[in-house]
């Protein structure tokens, strides 16, 4: 893909100081720039690379002041980042603008395929599939029967969706991601062995969700694990049958959600977070990294932090104090050492 | 799939009352169901729903008094509860029954595939496979040179297992776990870089194991690390090279197995558990989540907790006085201003 | 693959005493070996076993003294243990010496494949893609379009690299490893609903670095997420985007490493640690499994421990006062009890 200035500057509504006809052919930082970049200013602190940079273009703010003579070509737009953003998001969108059914595919005939979808060469479409419309399915990707998928969903190279499962609009499953595994149900027997309790239920992922790589979400014993509308889930991610996620709640990598446990709305979630099984945690919950939490939170809006976790003030201060504790034994032993002392001086003026 | 009431209560020899013509084609809980659920009512608490589902069909213990109208079709069985999941379990295998070689999948001529095997669409059967009676090989697997898997095996979508490794009956693998990986063995070199120690052994899963989603078991450096007989993984879970995890050991998601551990039988250990490398642990040990283990553990049937780990009971007690270490310094300081006091008193006194 | 003991004398330049014909087949250590073995001792621990083994072929140190009689052929060495390592290496070279194209797979039009490569069915290689001479790609692995692959690597089973991304030469990635997935980064919007950050950057992988399975690395948001010379990472870490980890670094299973941390030279880090975004690790730091780093290290070559991490020393300090803090409360009610008891004692007294 290769851009000149004047389009660009068209696209954003710009004004344009020097070369119009400058080709620029990737995107890049101002202080990392090559010949052919379309780099951006938005910070004060970074404005002395504006005279170093070998980009070819750089975005400005308008009211942006040049004293010095520059090499590339000026774009001034009302807001430089949000314009550089829209950049980013319409060359991502024209990369990966992928359309058409890659051979050799396996599509069951049972499956019902929506219009201008890419389905990638060995991937999977099993008996009973709906695909909607401009939905990408990646090579390599299995897509279990009788699931559905909405439209605009991108599911990148080797997600695997267990039959049954349920995935609305515009979802998006990064790479080799597993939804719909069966939930980790076992009873014990009375020789010490475990038999395996059958995982009926599905998993239901709502609009606007994003799954990050090799995250697994298991499927409901019966009924529904729920992913809903606007959750973003990071990589390498556990989430147990017969959990509940609430909107828009963001989480980050490697934390791991037991079963049946009911995350509210709005909830920041660390990494390498634990959540027991069975418990509720209120709207707008937020939770630190490597926190351990084993019981409900009821008050909105809270920091936790810890492991068992307690309010983030309270695990601050007694992460504070576990690094003072040698100090502190010292003292307890000096206090009894004048205590002695003062016992016995005591003892003998009486 | 679809099922008459008479049907099902002949399947579970239960005693009919109701419609025995109505027709249920899934399974849903009580509460939940909805027209043409077969559902069933085991816990007391749930009573009350029983005249307000909308199930088609619900099966119940044979003593429970019935005492208003209700509409559902209803099957009387000696135990509602393992009734209702012997259904479960004919669903599933209802459902899950694949049977057949789809096309196009690659099967080395060296391979042997036992009798009414299902292997999916590209799947990667290798030189010198030997492939049970019964086993479902499920698409995008891959069976690397020379491993053996038993009878009845499910190796769901994705599954890796590289060459030699060995899985005897009934083991259950989910989608995108990793069988056979390299152990991480490296050696230092003189010049701060690492040289690959060799990873020529194998992984041997015994009978009846179940293995999660994006789990990794590494192949032994020499011999085998062996996942025995029972043995139930969750998803995301590493064990390292050399490792052995003992008969009926339960261990939860994202916990971490490091090298040459030997895991007792009939562990349990939580989720996100660390033990480090050539421990032993004693048979009936149970971790809680999130620990540690640094060393190894004797006694037989004990609970553990903490990183490092300590008995449940300490873990549990220091847990409780590191919440209230803020308030112990301020008592050593009020002591600390109390005895300055008396000193000065007693100084003042003499 | 079968050898005779005068074979792998050659090989070694080892001096050979016994049978020179006898074959063996395989390869275990001294106290599991089977007839058809070859073994070393090089541990005087093990001695013993010389005389029981019933290994084939048993490789020693050169001034070895043998005082029995002993069944396998004996070959000595300078170095028992180093020769054996040359023989692993050979055996799983030769083991895993694949070459050619097996088909079905997907090779663009627009691809570049070298010399002598190995492209396992159901592969998938994008347009644009180069791939460099004696490279395997292993089945079922995607390689996204404009991807480059250096010569001599290895690429196994279900691995996943996302477009744009680059391996140099000799870099090895184990199953279902994901490179180049999006970086997690979302702008929250003022209705509580967060909006994408597009991720158009890429990875770059550096030469002789080793990638465990499973593992997760995110390209970069713009610029590039870097995995210096002689990286090894282990099973299921998460490295986000625009994180750079240095040179001959070491990292064990299920560590994260969040967005823009930068990991020195030489480090070495334990499994199950978290590390926060935009820190720097001097050169040489080593950190304990399961801590939180959530700061710069500026000082190298120090060991770290703890979550938060502090230096190990105090680290492990405040561990074993931990375990004595019931104790150290007890000692504070009995000072209060005595200090009280002097205090009436004193105002008695005046």
């Amino acid at each position: 893909m290769q851009f000149s200035a004047k389009e660009i500057s068209l696209l954003l509504n710009g004004s344009l100081q020097g070369n119009p006809d400058v080709k620029v052919f990737q995107l890049a930082k101002i202080e990392d720039a090559q010949e052919g970049s379309l780099s951006f200013l938005a910070n004060p602190k970074y404005e002395a690379f504006l005279y170093t940079t070998k980009a070819s273009v750089v975005i400005v703010n308008e009211d942006l002041l040049i004293d010095k003579q520059v090499t590339p070509t000026i774009i001034r737009v009302k807001d430089a980042y949000s314009s550089f953003s829209i950049l980013l998001e319409k060359y991502n969108t024209l990369k990966l603008d992928k359309k058409g059914i890659e051979q050799p595919c396996f599509i069951h005939p049972d499956a019902k395929i929506g219009k201008d979808v890419y389905i990638g060469a060995f991937a999977y479409i099993g008996a009973g599939v709906v695909i909607g419309d401009r939905s990408k399915i990646y090579p390599q990707c299995y897509i279990g029967d009788d699931v559905k998928v909405g439209d605009d969903c991108s599911l990148h190279s080797g997600v695997k969706i267990y039959h049954d499962c349920v995935l609305k609009n515009t979802v998006t499953i990064h790479s080799n991601a597993v939804i719909g595994g069966d939930g980790f149900g076992f009873a014990p027997q009375a020789n010490g062995a475990y038999s395996k309790v059958s995982q009926i239920g599905n998993v239901v992922i709502e609009d606007d969700v994003e799954i990050g790589a090799n995250t697994c979400i298991d499927r409901a014993t019966m009924g529904s694990t729920i992913i809903k509308k606007g959750v973003k889930l990071d990589n390498l991610i556990q989430i147990a049958h017969n959990a509940e996620i609430g909107q828009n709640t963001v989480i980050a990598s490697q934390t791991g959600i037991s079963g049946s446990a009911k995350i509210g709305d709005s909830n920041i979630i660390g990494g390498q977070v634990g959540i027991v099984g069975h418990v509720t945690l209120a709207k707008g919950t937020q939770i630190q990294a490597k926190s351990g939490i084993n019981k409900s939170i009821e008050e909105e809006g809270k920091k936790w932090g810890g492991a068992p976790a307690t309010s983030y003030q309270n695990y601050m201060r007694s992460q504070v104090i576990i690094q003072r504790l040698p100090e502190m034994e010292k003292k307890i032993e000096e206090l009894q050492r004048a205590l002695l002392a003062l016992q016995q001086n005591s003892s003998a003026s009486n």
